[in-house]
């Protein structure tokens, strides 16, 4: 394609809405234009994009035996009350009357519809397995929609559910579906990390998320350098210390701390080092009772594992005065001796093999040093792990030690097991005449979110970087002179023929713009080879090829050139 | 592909609640299913053939320099405002609240979004002219959904939108979408029609509709056989009689019509042809002032002409009791002579050019007999073209006579002008510096309708007939005894491979079926194009090739089938 052909419209400066990385590039670049509220139009250099991830996507799910179909995004309340989720999906779901006054929602998912096809068409376990996939917008009422298209209310998402007979067979599906996901990602060219994941509000047994790591990811990953584990930090599991628990050697005593309320500034004055002082979180359970969590000063509360503590479930923090009705002491000088009476309390393992211990006193000002569990305080109720792990702790797997990193969620694969076919009676006749309900499982993709993922993980100072395989040409053709050289004008119209014979993907910048203007706006848009034809170097025989990531700069003999950018476009 | 990796569901019979040809066949074929009413789901099978629609109507629209994007199916109610439609566009608009209670809707169409898009982006005629396109669900709440895909309430679209800096250059890029639409329902195999149409609530100065010819079309069509004329009927013009009116030369008196209310029954009764009566018809018009419409007996009102007549506009038929009133006399029996005081009264061009005709006395079982203009009654206030063509009528182009035909419309392209760029500000600086408002055009088709047009086109009793563009399978390959002979597997096996390396769109039918009800299914789905493999034949060294349209069949020696397929797919 030639410039001259394509609606380019870059800007200077990005609006001053946008705060990622991310949504400044596409806004700049002009792949996006923003029309309201989480809603993007997508303009033609970003279709290009779009439409280069979906075909990857696309072709991993077909050559895993998974079959395309197009569910209507307009779903009828009724099968939403078979499951309940009518109800307990929340605000983020669009709710619709048609004319006649019934109930409908834009699908923010598709698990009730292709369940309903699932229980009308598959009869026999002879018809399973069976993997129906889709690639649709989708739209979620994001209370805060944010980010471009990473945090957008109407998405282009690829959904895909698999239907069993056996828990054996969900589980092959899923692995299927886990080696597709690895494999988009792979030639997209992205650098990413499949974790073990909390199954959340969807449910079933297992699940893993697909992240494109960046900095700017919302999500924090922990994963062992030496072995295969990974897991959100939601669902890391932190060891139990295997040292036992040293003995008391120091008297209990109160340490006055008159404008010490953290854990940071007690330590800081007693000159201790953080690790020996715990802090005490007060929340609420779900039965509205006060509960008491102990963590080290150094760790923080992970709300996943907590609200899984048996009794817990979903809990919510004490207001201050809550706190002080129970206590009759302000937050920052709280601790687990001389607690309110009756009070549950929750120590973290690591809290747990603790000794000597600093914590606050439960009277203002003051905090207790030396502080021993059996000695000046009765045994934990509960040992848990509620804290997310933190760099250098072991590995679950008992492989090495956890990094973190941090990541953007661009896929998600569930096992469901028999939640939503048991719901809506989903069952098919085995091969034992049974009824029995569907294995399940569900497969996600944020096609349109891994665009912006994409470009979080790879630009610079001069715009986006594109990995080659969702760019939007795979290389930039610039002709420097184009209107006033007639050369030039001849040299590069050939060369851009040769290189479309050649099936080179290349955009030939055939604008009267300055070379710096030019230059600049093929870096912006992250074309990752570049081309540049112009009199002098004609005059010897001569284009420059530069890299757009390294900005590495050659010379390429005219004669040469076709073949040189099949060599570097096969990488 | 294989059917064992094809979800594959055909049903011996058609719901019940299907009327259409082409709605039976796609349930019975598995093309589709239906969610709800107006809603349907894509099947694996029926989504092949939409993707092969797409395909071409994209690379059509590309070749054609349209760019595609995609904007948001989630439109602000605040764009719609401003061009008045989020009124006047009635209760076919889906109206949405988010949960700040917002108002939105789903587009339905999206002339307000992209006009949005051009004032924000389009600023100079530098940067005209511009095309964009996108391929979309879009919804459309119809009253009564119907015909499957035909008439559904979500369906898919591609919509495109022009935008020039003058008339002239809208009309050139008008007459490119034009050509384009040609080129893309020729491809795909169909018998069409481009005519002229009428350009509705859309707007705009000339119109143009593409129709799929079918019996079961919806529309009628008139087309001179030796011209290019072509309209719509609800626009094809019937000339006035060239003949002048002939001198009366009956008396005007009563005939007794004691059961006789319509033309048809008076010519009968009287022994005369029908071309001698003439019928009024009450309407109220948009002032709500009773106007009587006299039409030669044989022929029908054409509403959208009538409703062109200066002072018209929206009228609606008199109700039975307002016939009353106004004439003191029961319908059947109504006619011009004697007609209310005051009354205005609209001739059709053929009645204002009979002589000595027949009408409703204005009492009760009686009608009139050789009534004559200027004679019996004054010569009628407005004479206008208000009846739609016959068969035979002269052709507006004065090049021979009209005949009609049924249509599906699949494609409507409009010149828009102005209206959407003036309500809503949408100006660019023009060559001169002048603030100028954008000339749109915009080019609807129906993608998923087009699917249920070319079935209509196309069938017969044992089922579908694609044409081969549309097919889900150019090939079906069907292999007898698959399970049971070696020879046939292998043979199957290896066929099944050359045709796929050979590029053939080919689908192995590997169940374990009677052979009549593989070929049935293979029939049913509508693949153009069968290959039969059977030990039976492999003995004589032979494949059975069958033509779907024809039923042809024929052997080729297996050594020469993949030449032989790619010949005929080649056409």
């Amino acid at each position: 394609m030639r410039t001259s052909q394509l609606y380019l419209s870059t800007l200077k400066e990005a609006p001053s809405e946008a705060e990622l990385v991310s949504h400044k590039l596409m806004l700049r670049a002009g792949l996006i234009k923003r029309l309201g509220s989480g809603l993007y139009t997508w303009m033609p250099l970003g279709m290009r994009v779009l439409r280069k991830v979906e075909a990857v996507v696309r072709d991993e799910m077909n050559r895993a035996g998974a079959q395309e179909l197009l569910m209507p995004t307009i779903q009828p309340a009724e099968l939403w009350q078979e499951t309940g989720r009518w109800e307990l999906f929340g605000p983020q779901m669009l709710k619709i009357k048609d004319r006649h006054q019934r109930d409908f929602c834009f699908g923010p998912t598709h698990e009730e519809v292709v369940t309903d096809i699932a229980r009308l068409e598959l009869r026999s376990y002879k018809q399973l397995p069976v993997n129906f996939y889709q690639v649709q917008v989708k739209f979620r009422d994001e209370i805060r929609p944010r980010f471009g298209v990473m945090r957008a209310r109407e998405f282009v998402m690829k959904d895909a559910y698999s239907f069993d007979a056996t828990f054996e067979g969900l589980q092959a599906s899923y692995d299927k579906m886990y080696r597709a996901y690895s494999n988009v990602f792979a030639r997209l060219g992205l650098k990413f990390r499949a974790v073990a994941a909390d199954t959340g509000a969807i449910g079933g047994s297992g699940s893993h998320e697909f992240h494109v790591l960046a900095d700017a990811g919302e999500d924090l990953l922990a994963y062992c350098p030496d072995s295969d584990y990974a897991a959100n930090v939601e669902l890391a599991e932190a060891l139990a210390p295997t040292a036992p628990r040293a003995q008391p050697a120091e008297a209990m005593r109160d340490v006055e701390t008159p404008r010490q309320t953290t854990c940071e500034q007690v330590a800081e004055l007693m000159g201790i080092p953080l690790q020996r002082t715990v802090k005490l979180i007060a929340v609420i359970d779900a039965g509205g009772k006060l509960v008491i969590v102990l963590l080290r000063g150094d760790h923080s509360l992970n709300e996943v594992k907590l609200s899984k503590v048996a009794g817990i479930g979903e809990f919510r923090f004490a207001s201050e005065e809550e706190i002080r009705a129970a206590f009759n002491c302000p937050p920052g000088f709280l601790g687990p001796v001389g607690a309110p009476d009756g009070t549950r309390v929750i120590a973290d393992r690591t809290v747990a093999a603790m000794s000597d211990f600093v914590c606050g006193a439960n009277k203002p000002k003051y905090h207790i040093a030396g502080v021993n569990w059996g000695r000046d305080l009765a045994e934990p109720e509960t040992v848990a792990d509620v804290r997310n792990v933190v760099e250098g702790d072991p590995s679950p797997d008992g492989k090495g030690t956890l990094s973190l990193c941090r990541g953007i969620e661009v896929g998600h694969v569930f096992q469901l097991r028999t939640k939503y076919s048991e719901a809506m009676s989903a069952t098919f006749t085995d091969v034992d005449g049974a009824q029995k309900p569907f294995e399940m499982g569900c497969y996600g993709i944020g096609v349109s979110r891994i665009v912006g993922a994409a470009i979080e993980q790879n630009f610079d100072e001069r715009g986006i970087v594109f990995p080659q395989a969702l760019a939007p040409f795979a290389l930039a053709l610039v002709a420097v002179g184009y209107h006033r050289s007639d050369a030039v004008r001849e040299a590069a119209d050939k060369l851009y023929a040769e290189l479309g014979a050649a099936g080179v993907d290349v955009l030939l910048d055939d604008r009267n713009e300055r070379p710096g203007s030019m230059f600049a706006d093929m870096e912006l848009i992250g074309i990752p080879h570049r081309l540049t034809i112009g009199d002098k170097g004609l005059a010897e025989g001569v284009v420059e090829y530069a890299v757009r990531a390294s900005g590495a700069v050659s010379k390429v003999p005219l004669a040469d050139v076709v073949r040189h950018c099949q060599d570097v476009l096969a990488g």
